[in-house]
Parts: structure tokens; C-alpha cells; sequence
């Protein structure tokens, strides 16, 4: 499974405040531990205010780039920051996170992500918000395969997120994504699929316990990719084990490597 | 999904000792904090040495039914001890814990489990061991669900234990363990599943982070019952996790409550 570094996010308020002082021992120190542990993608995510993101999104691309060998992933919505973050991007590999539905959204994004060969994160969701229903999300997907194929994308770089709801505000929604998940892997075997975990726990109590389980039924219905904290040592834990028992760990041999650098929690 | 309490085992050499000097108060002890940690049934086994078993599993049978309010899960190869613990039990609701596909097995067990009414495990397995692919265990489940049919045993009254084999000897088992358990629910959708975990991680390191990932993975797998150690405590918070994300927890109330009384791991 690939791991999508989740912490340089300006959602986090050490990340937001390193930004506004422009705190690059605190950003590389963030972006070279998240390598360390095993990260495939560094997310970079410069905030939702336009203009700052605009400034801050190519400035962390440059930043970044430099310190550490794994490719970036550009977490945006807004399209001005994207292309100024790509146009000064330099390795060949990059993910763009991430496109909708939607058409403004659409024709954003996927011009970009073609134009730079880049991988693309397409969320299952519309002009109506995220559906409740699998068959809607299903629906959703089905858009977003089809837009990637319209604008030249391949589908080995076309990646899924079927969107976590979180079970708090309705029980069904756990099962749900796991349902969507296997169906996309049914109905669009050469699609990968991603998401985040930390919503599926919102407004419950001991959110990791819940995370770090969603993930391990995330990878037994055949998850890709995930976005998350890899320094979370519980969390990483749960995903060495889960691969090693879904056969995804040839000889059980990163799993053993884990233990033997004291990575496992007992 | 079910628990049913492993510790009364006299493969545990707590047990064995308490067995050999008939130490009451251990014994019950190991009951009663069971059934109050959650245990729907409590399994009793009174080991693998005919003579002892035979007089030892009845023992405990009278022992026990008189303490717990739950029901006893008989777990012994030996048809004769079966027969004797099953003459002195007077509860209602009863399990034997296990037949296998073997002839003998089949003629030895099924009678006794349709003349008192039990639930009855079938393991995936018969006398040429534990087959190695999906496909031959379903042979097997085949076969156990034909002879419970012919031996007037409801469906509903029976459960497939598909049996783990331990990664360590070959990484694919345990993919081929759960999709042993995907297939036998959609193909006998009336019987349910049944397991043990621990054999899933023999021979690895931090057995105990492996058995509660596979645990998470058979709950997402649709596993019905597992035979498990209740007083374990990471292993517990997974399984009131996996429930409450895969919806099978009304409103996450169980989930809330365990939080509540302090038995979730952070």
C-alpha cells in the first residue's frame, strides 16, 4: 500500500504558524521524518485562504523538493496554486490532490494533471455534496474514470477516493466505504483507490483505536493508497501487520524488519 | 459477533495445574471474569489425554454451569468425554466445539449434537489435514454442511470454522483464510463462521499485534464468532472498533460504553 505523508497540512496549527514565519527547520524536519518512516508521497497542503496558498504552495514545492527523494503531492483546490506549484516542481513523479465531479473541477484540474504527467486524485463527489448511497457514489466514479479517459489521463494514474463519512453521524457510512471500495475495485480493476482515515472517527472518542482499525478493513477490502501520519507508530503497526496477513509482504519480511527496528507496537 | 472464551484450556498450564488439583476458586475465577468481560460463550477444555479428559470435562461442566449465566462451548476430539459432559449439562443452549470432515468424526459428534439440541463447529478439514487452497476447503465445508443437513441439524445451528494456518509456514494463508470465509458466506448463507485466531501468527514476532489485525480483517470479512481471550484488552478495543465501523453496532452505543467504562485502549 502506498503511504501519502499527511502532516505538512496548514490544517495543523504547528504547520499553519511555520508557514507565516516561514519556519523551514520545522517544515524539512516534518518532511525528512514522514520520508524516514516510509512515506511513498509527501502531501502538501498550504492552506484554504486563496492568496496565501497561491504565495505558499509553490514556496513549499521548492522548499521541499530539494530535501527529500520521495514526490510531492499537491493537496489544493485551488487551481492558480496548482499550476504555480507545478510549474516550479522539477521530479518527474508528482500526485495532484485532488479533482471532483464537478465541472469547474474538472476542467481545473485534469488539464494540469496531463499536461505534467502527473498522478490524480479524483473524489467521489459532486455538484450534490458526497452521496450517502453506494450506487450514487458508484455513479460519481463513473464520472470522474470518464473525465480522466476524456483528457488523455491513463488509468494506472488515476486514483479514488471514495470519500469517509464519518459513522457518527451515521452508522451506515463505515460500511459503506468499504462497499464503494470494493465495487470500484470490481467495476474499475486498472483504478486505484485512496483515502484519508482520520474522518470515519469524527465526534467519537478514541479516535485512533478507530483509525488505525478502519485502515487494516480498508486494506482487507483492497485499499491503494492512504493518507496518513506515518510517525503514528500504532497506525503504522496495524498497517505492517494487516499487509503481512493480506499476503502483500512478500515473506512477511517488511513486517519482520518493523520488529526487528523496534517499529511494532506489542 | 460472538465470543466465545478460550482461557479454560487446559493447553494453558494455568489451567492444567488447577485441573490436576482441582483448584475451584481459579477455575471459576476464570469464568466469571470472562463472562463479565463480554463472553457469549465460555469454552471449556479439559485436555488431550483420553482418561483425564473423560473424567475432567464432565468435572468442569458441573462446575461451571451452576456459576455462569452463559452457556458452555464444549471443546473436545473425544467423543466419549462429549458424551458424559453432555449427560450431566442442564443448560438449554449448548456448543461442541468440534467435528471435522472425517467419517468417524462426522458418526461420533452429529448424533450427539442433534439429540441435545447443540450448536456444533465443523472444521475445514479432513483426513487428508487442512487443504491449502480455497477451493478444496470449500470441497470440505461442502461436506460438513451436507452431513449436519443428514443428520437433521439446522443450518442456524451450525458453524464453519475454516481453520487459520500460520502465515509464517506460507504468507498467502491468510488471504486464503478469508476468502474461505467470503465464499462460504455466499454460498451457505444460512451457516455461520467460526475461529481462533492465535495459529494465524505462529512462528511470528508481536504475536499479539497480528492477532488483533486479523481479527479487524475477519470481522470485515463477516466472520461470526471467534473463539478469544475476552480479558485481552488491545484485542477487545479492535473488535468493539471493527464493529462499530462495519455498522454492526446500533448507534456505536456498545463502542461508547466500552469507551465509557474504560476498556478502550487509546
Amino acid at each position: 500500500m502506498l503511504i501519502v505523508a499527511e502532516r505538512i497540512n496548514a490544517a495543523r496549527k504547528p504547520i499553519r504558524e511555520a508557514l507565516e514565519r516561514k519556519d523551514v527547520a520545522l517544515l524539512l524536519e516534518e518532511a525528512k521524518k514522514q520520508e524516514a518512516a516510509g512515506a511513498h508521497f509527501l502531501d502538501v497542503n498550504a492552506g484554504t485562504e486563496a492568496e496565501e496558498e497561491i504565495a505558499n504552495l509553490p514556496w513549499l514545492v521548492e522548499l521541499l523538493q530539494e530535501e527529500v527523494a520521495i514526490p510531492l503531492c499537491l493537496d489544493t483546490a485551488n487551481d492558480q496554486a496548482l499550476e504555480r506549484a507545478l510549474a516550479v516542481y522539477k521530479k518527474k513523479e508528482v500526485m495532484i490532490n485532488s479533482f471532483t465531479a464537478e465541472p469547474h473541477r474538472i476542467a481545473g484540474v485534469l488539464p494540469l494533471a496531463k499536461a505534467y504527467g502527473a498522478y490524480v486524485v479524483g473524489l467521489a463527489m459532486g455538484t450534490g455534496g458526497i452521496p450517502e448511497s453506494v450506487a450514487d457514489r458508484l455513479r460519481l466514479v463513473e464520472q470522474l474514470v470518464r473525465a480522466a479517459s476524456d483528457y488523455g489521463i491513463p488509468e494506472e494514474r488515476l486514483f479514488i477516493d471514495p470519500l469517509v463519512v464519518p459513522i457518527g453521524t451515521d452508522q451506515r457510512q463505515g460500511r459503506v466505504f468499504l462497499e464503494t471500495l470494493k465495487e470500484i475495485k470490481e467495476e474499475f480493476p486498472g483504478v486505484r483507490t485512496i483515502c484519508g482515515l482520520s474522518n470515519i472517527s469524527f465526534g467519537m472518542p478514541n479516535r485512533r483505536l478507530l483509525n488505525r482499525t478502519f485502515l487494516a478493513l480498508c486494506a482487507g477490502y483492497g485499499l491503494d493508497a492512504a493518507i496518513i501520519d506515518p510517525l503514528d507508530r500504532e497506525l503504522m503497526s496495524v498497517l505492517y501487520a494487516a499487509l503481512a496477513l493480506l499476503g502483500q509482504d512478500e515473506f512477511c519480511m517488511n513486517y519482520i524488519a518493523a520488529y526487528r527496528a523496534g517499529k511494532l507496537c506489542p
